[in-house]
């Protein structure tokens, strides 16, 4: 049997009826058995100002690292704003990179968004693997899942209704999966 | 005798001492003269929300458009977090680029930024550019102003203390001067 | 009456049937009336090395830089192999990059191509813009023209058979050869 | 006992004495006990052109394949013109990119690059990254060398100079092989 796997998201995206919420959730549901995932919310931190870091770092902010440091895996959820991630992301990302230890670092992590375009995020995800040099994750390579023209794959209910992107997230799970299972036997095995 | 030019500029870092606010203050010190600068805080701007948005942009946000609006040319400041601009930044850029008239659009920009490493913001920057390929802005291609070290380049009381980076600073204020001066003529001889 | 206009292209896919060539013959054909364009030819230019360089550039290398200097505006079409431009267009690039007068300073440019999948070129045209900065060229920001699916919008016999993408190309053509009659009022205007 | 590592690299600059070739030599000659390096020679390779592909794979072209797939990881030395790597190297990438299997995937990669200015290949590091996306290599991602203001850092008659640079080139390599370890630990206790 294999070891449960945790992993952590963020979703870039703040609206309620948002896609990019929607298809976090079907990625959730179709990931592999034993595997489950706690997403951290972002909307309501402050703007990253390093006087207020010099106070402390706010305690939803602590938490999260908590739960990245807890997980096995990240995922990063995000929609193209101006060809970049959104700025609601980001600056979730520069307040977590101040932190010791560094959540980010030597983690797998699976991106993916949901774009009215045809390019379904990609100018913002590659934006996000630069960002992750710096932070030293380990993003996943395949399946690129950019999904375009999000307001033919989900329903006015909020579901995902394209097979199509299904398979893709379910793939994208199962390759994050996969890397974290990679990730765990070489830390055993190699010192 | 030239028309007078008006600035309009953000600084992508919010603490109290910031080497990028320094740098803004030293880039208007040098700026032509007739050439006037106004700086947008966005330092208390909600995360943007498209929630939000729908009842409403918040009215410091839609000040900040009018007086992009009213601007020449514009003026992109931002440290380097993470090999990206700053969230702090690049929210607001997503809050102003949902706006009608969308206020980056044909504007001539100047960016730079200042940082502790080699690199000096380097990366930020052409992150930047591919955000403004969006907006439709126009950033000047020279000279390329990525102020590295910052940290020797300023004096404890905020003052820019390095003679070849306020030399860099004031070429790119003429520079950005002489876009706008050629797109005015653009505009009015070309229809 | 409108001056004549001058275009320089180049054509980073050397197969006979290349879907990027005869994207740039269906954006030849669209160019406002007035306007005409030449291809220069890459596909037998050395590999660049300095140390061919030192002895002299090569001659079709020499009437590349003079069409180029000729021109009041320059057109790159590119495949995207590996998410960036081709090797072989670079390669002319670094080539006429070295020359004096460096023959893309100051061209308005025009970026398009062609590939099967969904992005259309999208990431080489990024990494194209990127190099432009050095070279100080200036792209034009819309339309951003990113033939994607290919395969379903030529046919066999090497004909643009897709509407909306001739008129892209056409809109392309019209705002390229805008931007040149700007920098030319520009430049006589403003001194 | 450690099982050896072979690896195979590659240099995008052709000329005899240049910085990224001698960087390149240094970074063999730092290597971890065990480990071989081949250098791939790419500089007679014909420009990419897929009429050719149509008629077989160069000889040479299959060599480096063979090379490569035989190697446990790869090395790629760049320098940078017009802020990307050489045309060259991305003429050679874009040959091997085609072949079967794709010799690229799923291999660790170390990076490196000399420069003569401040950012030392910075910029065509990053659009390498972008690359490997595409072709599944597995980017190394600390240490980051770039090897900036190249001309102090060296000898007039090739060697490398400058402590600091080998002790980085020493620290990449070092990784590398780590990697590497990893790679085939998890390959062999992760079905």
């Amino acid at each position: 049997m294999s070891e449960p796997i945790k992993l952590a998201a963020f979703c870039g995206s703040l609206r309620k009826a948002s896609f990019n919420r929607i298809a976090l959730n079907a990625f959730a549901e179709r990931l592999p058995a034993g595997t489950t995932i706690e997403t951290i919310e972002i909307g309501d931190w402050p703007l990253y100002n390093a006087d207020i870091q010099a106070q402390g770092f706010p305690e939803k902010i602590q938490a999260a690292q908590k739960t990245m440091l807890d997980a096995d895996g990240l995922v990063l959820v995000t929609p193209e704003y101006n060809y970049g991630p959104s700025g609601v992301l980001k600056n979730a990302i520069d307040w977590l990179s101040r932190m010791t230890p560094q959540p980010f670092a030597g983690k797998p992590v699976a991106l993916f968004g949901a774009a009215g375009g045809i390019l379904g995020t990609a100018r913002a995800q590659y934006q996000l693997r630069q960002i992750l040099v710096f932070l030293d994750g380990r993003p996943v390579n395949k399946p690129e899942v950019m999904i375009g023209q999000a307001q033919n794959r989900f329903s006015a209910d909020g579901k995902l209704t394209d097979d199509a992107t299904g398979k893709l997230l379910a793939d994208l799970g199962a390759s994050l999966v996969l890397h974290i299972r990679h990730a765990k036997a070489a830390a055993q095995h190699v010192k």
